[in-house]
């Protein structure tokens, strides 16, 4: 049995998610008609935005600074999703299912991550939804969407959260770093699609104002 | 006479800040319908948005990762606002109150600790505006609003600016920290309530450009 | 011959490129009706957002904490555009050209100051874009607009990086600092501005979809 180390897992995981995101933010960025290099961008901000954001927080060196093959793999994966997207059309929903993916890989990668920085379970849990959260919600603020975490009420945050608690409570029972990730992914990606596909959420809150008329809605 | 010292000080004025942004968070994803990790999630960037920028920029550890009380009542303040505002209905501008409380606490503890941090009064004025209305600015850019602070010109930043300015005043003619906090975030928050009652604002600019058609705006 | 130095260089050139973009702030702020700490806000904003997020990600004391002047510079350029705007006409697209020379200079400086702290040329580059749009990304958020960079396709971010590849091709053949700097920040703003009078773009990304009615545009 071939074994990994949870550093060497952490960077496949991560690699792998920012090819994902990448690729959504070029779909993403698709609808707007941006020029070549526009694309990159908003593939890029999409591709680090989490990451990058988790880094700042834990005053680590920012990951694609340290290590520049995670630049090549985003503008790739940028480069080949236009390739592909100018030639043959896309299946319905492309971008929301690359995205739940994303989610997934960035959530787990991130928690591991603040894990290994020695925090607590809690923080570590925070740090993987904010991980897995910000890329997404960067691309949409700056393409001017409501971000996809605030649309609708589908799971979204609550299945990163629920998947990086799979993944610790799994840790806590001995089992191996490597398969409690791909689980906790599983769960998470999985869990989003199912949400996307059958409509599954949370009770949503909605409080009531006394009537009277308000400026503006406040 | 209990003396307080102003680390104590800084930090119970922190955490009320955080109780209350907290709260207007959870008040402004109810008007969103999102489910209760949303609603956590909106909470959460309020609360804690102002003093991560003001710790990023000061490159101090941030706050909420050094002690984790700060997430605690912040998920207990929005979970409450969701029980509460589920069975009553809220009195009129709430929000709006809740952030001018918020808008007071965090703009007073901000300029302090850039004080304690060793940095000038003019720079610790400019963090504590910093510290004071990022948070409401990314709960806003969040659920896709235009930020209180941009929106009509009631006074916002104005009022955490004068009520700086109105602490080291005080601090300058050696009455103790403890009074000036206080009477800062008096002078914060009851002047942005007022302005908001009465409608009170400071000169309004608006530029003139040369007449002919622009496409865009532009 | 005057002898400037690299470090003098930057400094001129990143002084120079704040006091253009809090014109172009204040300008921007002044189609919102904002209020006079709102348009400083706005001004002080776009003027050291791209350098502050640079600063963070290098992990560098961020500029204008370490060196106050750039406060006064950003206080003076937002204050005489709103007395000259108040008095005068402005002709059309001032706010554009404003933010042309801006991405110039913020653009090579941003390059430069990443090759200082021993970056490769490729992260040089991306560091000069980051520094270049950030700021002004940033004011069109806070303003609630689409960012600039988005908006249409007229070279933007492409006109950055052909600018600092320029810049870094001039340095490779032992041309001076200072000439190599010129000439980049000159092809950044000439590229933009021609781009915005002859409508240049380069080819636009826009996929293909399968056909079929999706909620929400997903």
């Amino acid at each position: 049995m071939i074994r990994i180390s949870p550093m060497t897992l952490a960077y496949i995981l991560q690699m792998t998610g920012v090819a994902v995101f990448a690729c959504s933010g070029a779909l993403s960025a698709g609808r707007k008609s941006l020029d070549v290099v526009g694309v990159i961008v908003i593939s890029f901000s999409t591709a680090v935005g989490g990451g990058t954001l988790r880094d700042l927080l834990l005053q680590r060196n920012i990951f694609w600074l340290a290590d520049p093959v995670y630049l090549w793999v985003c503008i790739g994966a940028g480069a080949l999703t236009w390739l592909y997207a100018s030639f043959w059309p896309l299946p319905q929903r492309t971008l929301l299912f690359a995205d739940a993916c994303g989610l997934g890989l960035f959530a787990i990668s991130g928690a591991q991550i603040a894990e290994q920085f020695g925090h607590s379970v809690v923080i570590s849990c925070i740090m993987g939804v904010i991980t897995g959260v910000a890329g997404g919600v960067l691309r949409d603020v700056l393409c001017g969407e409501i971000p996809l975490i605030f649309r609708k009420s589908e799971l979204y945050a609550s299945a990163a959260m629920l998947g990086t608690i799979v993944y610790f409570s799994l840790k806590a029972l001995s089992i191996s770093t490597a398969i409690a990730s791909l689980v906790g992914i599983g769960v998470i990606t999985l869990l989003r699609c199912a949400a996307l596909i059958f409509g599954w959420h949370l009770p949503v809150f909605h409080f009531r104002e006394q009537s009277g008329k308000s400026p503006g809605g406040y």
